[in-house]
């Protein structure tokens, strides 16, 4: 047994509440060991003597990833304290007992020798989230390039090569004049990237948080947009730049004007009067994201600032009636001010979701206090790795799943963005060479699996493009331009995802590999997903006969090609 | 190399802020692999091409535990945000690149396959404690039966055993005209189990927290105890019982009297009108410390009732000068509370030391957010194990201290209260069977190794007793009861911890043990510690010859029996 690679820490990553009075216990050990664990337990404060309340629970082999294996057991419970501790069976019959981080031949007697899980604590602290938003399938949309209320040439719209500061001219009232198209596909969450008042396209660098780029329109107009999209059933959020601000935000102009008379001196992170650099590659004497001097670095940890932004996302959540934010460079931020500002939020919005943005694995904006779920860009590495670039095996695709299964909160995980690109990415359709066979299975993997699938405008209708700016290219509406038939492919996975509920609930019953064909099968009872993502003749003869939901066909048995599959008998 | 067994989390764990541009990277892997590792490191926002920011760092081995060897660097840096991973290479010269918790064969092109280190975010949370308290010796009083400014006769005052309830009539002038006793053992600071007002000895059971229970004296005691001690050079402390009160505390009569009119509704954990069981044995229907009905447990996520206890800390803080606060059962009141607390705390009293009671290792409380430090009950276990009760080799002893120096965060190190007993436990003479020898070596531990040795009033003159209430006997005064020899003992490593800075400061030059004969050796640099705990004999042929700063001796290379030594050349 490898005693190396067990570990349970009393910590929120391996024992959490899941409601008041329920609780989830995991252990991580090696992933070759193949075990059995079981886990005891008993009160803390109830001597055996007086009343024996031992009991012990056989765990679950829950997901495996590159190197480990993840077991979890959960509990109800009615105790000020529980003490516990795992016993490990090897495959020999061998027992080992875990306790409190050690290792013990024999079960532990001392009862304050085992880890201990004070009821009260973890129920505080228990991750609640929005329970509409889980697996809900959300659509982002870069405003000034989805769709124009003005008259816009074609010739302008779909240039390409586009710019990054280029105005197509898209606004509010044309992605509302377009709600019924995404609707159509079957989305359930429209998010907008930035709209507030920016000089750029991308409106990231925020001039007025209270007013909307006159460009895209007005209050009146996002009002409007918000309504109609919940009078259809969906719900629309907003995009929450509050790292940074255009150096034209007040408070920096007014640091520019009258540093030493400024009161918004703590606003920022300014030793001495800002100096905006004048050429690209001159540090800025302010901090800023990234080293832009064109987005000076809000100070969230001086109070009124961080009352500021918190009061503008509360303003667009009245005003508006949104239905979440989410939340721009999310990590670099404190914890404390997303406490807070979490805090604020769900004290008058409970159902507001958050999302931050972070592009790693990031179980310490995941434990309940700060953020509700976060764009899933390991899920985006994994199936770009395995499908578009060849360069993981199937089987290592399973295991980068099983790696955010085994490691992250479960409240969190059916909320998880997966995403398969973004306005801060290469398109999908690029990274694929053009090649839309493969493109089919990325898609089925953000449509199919648990999460929330993330479709970025136009991927479904076969829009491409390179890295930032040509990523953010005017949205196909010409119906010449449009493929139709990938745009029904989409439909008919989230027609899928919404009816068969064993898509997303549950757990599922067997995974499969097989790196010979690039072949990935998960079973997830009622169907079983089928991803091919190679070249090869791949021969599944075991559903020979069984029906593909997606094509409306029978499976005759080999797939040739990169294809995706929902199988039923 | 044993993969499953390496880990490092972008979390505050593996990865924290030791001053602002300052910053530790810890990584952990396998006891038994031998490694070297790199950290690599470059700017997130400089693209190579523009300005290569690539470098290295080789990393140290820090401590060993029973399964794990961990790895630290640190690295001063003024980035935004920083990448980085890791370069294992084992003894056959094999090398591994670990990165975003993957491992692969050449080193990640792709920066974004990094780990990611928002400098911001680590710096705005990093942990900072009271420097004074560093590495301090406390001396924990039981008021009541420590010393009393009244006639109290021999016979009454040295009953044994002693009853639970029983009132020796210690007070806190009877402390106060013994703080030059305290003094001249070599104690910085006074740490008092609870002192307000309540009707049992150990006054866990407060009553009103804005009064000194009148058989301990008056606030104008306590202010008289806490100057005296102040203008002797030591700090004094309490124990905030905020977990629970006494029923006959205000807000909870209230409750009983007046149940559905009480304005205290939310004091408590009541789904109905309280009902005290009137048997042992019998759950009340409240929430309660344990199950015990004398001691109502506060519902401190009421803000009223948080800001209510707050305020009480403060209040002393205020009123008597008094120096930090010990929190009675901290691990079963949430994160969020004890950040509101030390918020408060350290706003006004940035210098107040918290130090929560957990009796397990707590990592979750201790990353800056809410205590300074915890009672270091891992460390009992491990002394008594090893030296009192023979339980574990030298080695395991090692690894046990291996485990915290490799697991907890470095900034609470030097604060952790090593204890060899309290009020809580049986006293650490009678674990050692009365074996002074074996007590002696005890004290060793805890009076010369890096943390804040924590001693129980008594311990230092022979006071011996079995668990609770027999561990909470009348102190000893009588000259003809008292252990001079053990007294001086006492002092004398002591003075010899506050006179070779090596003992605290820095890291271990080396450990090592023998377990053959029970000894650790522990080089410091100028000194070498050396702790023998078992009643063979041992030959130090390498040390013969040198001087023995404990017994003033030429150590002859032989030790017969327990015994510790402070060896220097």
């Amino acid at each position: 047994m490898n005693f190396s690679a067990v570990a349970h820490m009393p910590d929120s990553r391996y024992c959490f509440c899941i409601h008041p009075g329920r609780f989830l216990f995991r252990l991580q050990t090696a992933l070759e060991d193949g075990l059995r664990v079981v886990l005891h337990y008993q009160d803390k404060y109830i001597p055996v003597h007086f009343l024996d309340t031992r009991a012990s629970v056989e765990m679950k082999l829950v997901a495996r990833d590159h190197v480990h294996a993840y077991y979890e057991a959960e509990l109800d419970i009615d105790v000020v304290c529980l003490r516990y501790y795992f016993e490990l069976i090897d495959e020999a019959g061998e027992r080992i007992y875990y306790s409190n981080c050690r290792f013990l031949s024999e079960p532990p007697g001392d009862i304050d020798r085992m880890y201990d899980l004070p009821q009260n604590l973890r129920e505080v602290q228990r991750f609640e989230v929005p329970r509409w938003a889980l697996n809900k399938v959300v659509y982002q949309i870069f405003p000034s390039r989805f769709a124009s209320s003005k008259p816009v040439s074609d010739q302008q719209w779909y240039q390409s090569p586009i710019k990054s500061n280029v105005d197509l001219k898209g606004d509010l009232k044309g992605i509302t004049e377009h709600l019924d198209y995404i609707r159509d596909l079957g989305v359930d969450i429209v998010y907008l990237t930035p709209i507030f008042r920016s000089n750029s396209s991308h409106k990231y660098d925020t001039i007025d948080y209270y007013t909307i780029d006159p460009g895209f329109g007005t209050t009146q107009d996002l009002i409007d947009l918000v309504e109609k999209a919940h009078a259809m059933g969906m719900k629309v959020m907003l995009d929450a730049v509050f790292n940074h601000t255009s150096p034209e935000f007040f408070a920096f102009s007014d640091l520019e004007n009258n540093w030493e008379n400024s009161q918004y001196r703590d606003w920022y992170y300014c030793k001495e009067k800002p100096k905006r650099p004048k050429s690209f590659g001159v540090k800025p004497n302010y901090k800023c994201f990234s080293y832009f001097g064109g987005m000076p670095k809000l100070n969230l940890e001086n109070e009124e600032t961080a009352q500021y932004v918190i009061d503008v996302a509360l303003h667009w959540l009245r005003t508006a009636r949104i239905d979440g934010w989410r939340l721009d460079v999310g990590d670099e931020v404190s914890h404390s001010f997303w406490r807070k500002f979490r805090a604020a939020v769900k004290k008058e919005f409970p159902d507001a979701l958050i999302v931050g943005e972070v592009w790693h694995y990031a179980a310490d904006f995941l434990q309940g206090d700060t953020w509700d779920t976060v764009m899933n860009y390991p899920f985006l590495n994994a199936v770009m790795d395995f499908v578009a670039e060849g360069k993981i095996t199937a089987s290592d695709f399973l295991k980068e799943l099983g790696f955010l299964r085994g490691n992250l909160h479960t409240a969190c995980q059916p909320l998880l963005w997966n995403l398969i690109g973004s306005h801060d990415t290469a398109r999908a359709l690029h990274r694929c060479g053009g090649d839309k066979q493969k493109l089919r299975v990325l898609a089925a993997m953000q449509l199919l699996l648990p999460g929330m699938p993330f479709v970025y405008y136009g991927d479904e209708v076969g829009l491409s493009g390179g890295p930032d700016p040509d990523c953010r290219r005017g949205m196909l509406w010409d119906p010449e331009r449009k493929d139709h038939s990938l745009f029904e492919y989409y439909q008919k996975l989230i027609h899928l995802r919404k009816n068969y509920s064993c898509l997303t609930e549950g757990e599922s019953v067997r995974q499969l590999a097989d790196d010979a064909t690039g072949t990935v099968m998960i079973d997830r009872g009622e169907v079983v997903l089928v991803f091919h993502g190679s070249d090869c003749e791949v021969s599944l003869p075991q559903y020979d006969g069984w029906k593909d939901l997606i094509s409306d066909t029978v499976f005759t048995g080999t797939i040739c090609g990169h294809r995706a599959m929902v199988l039923t008998k």
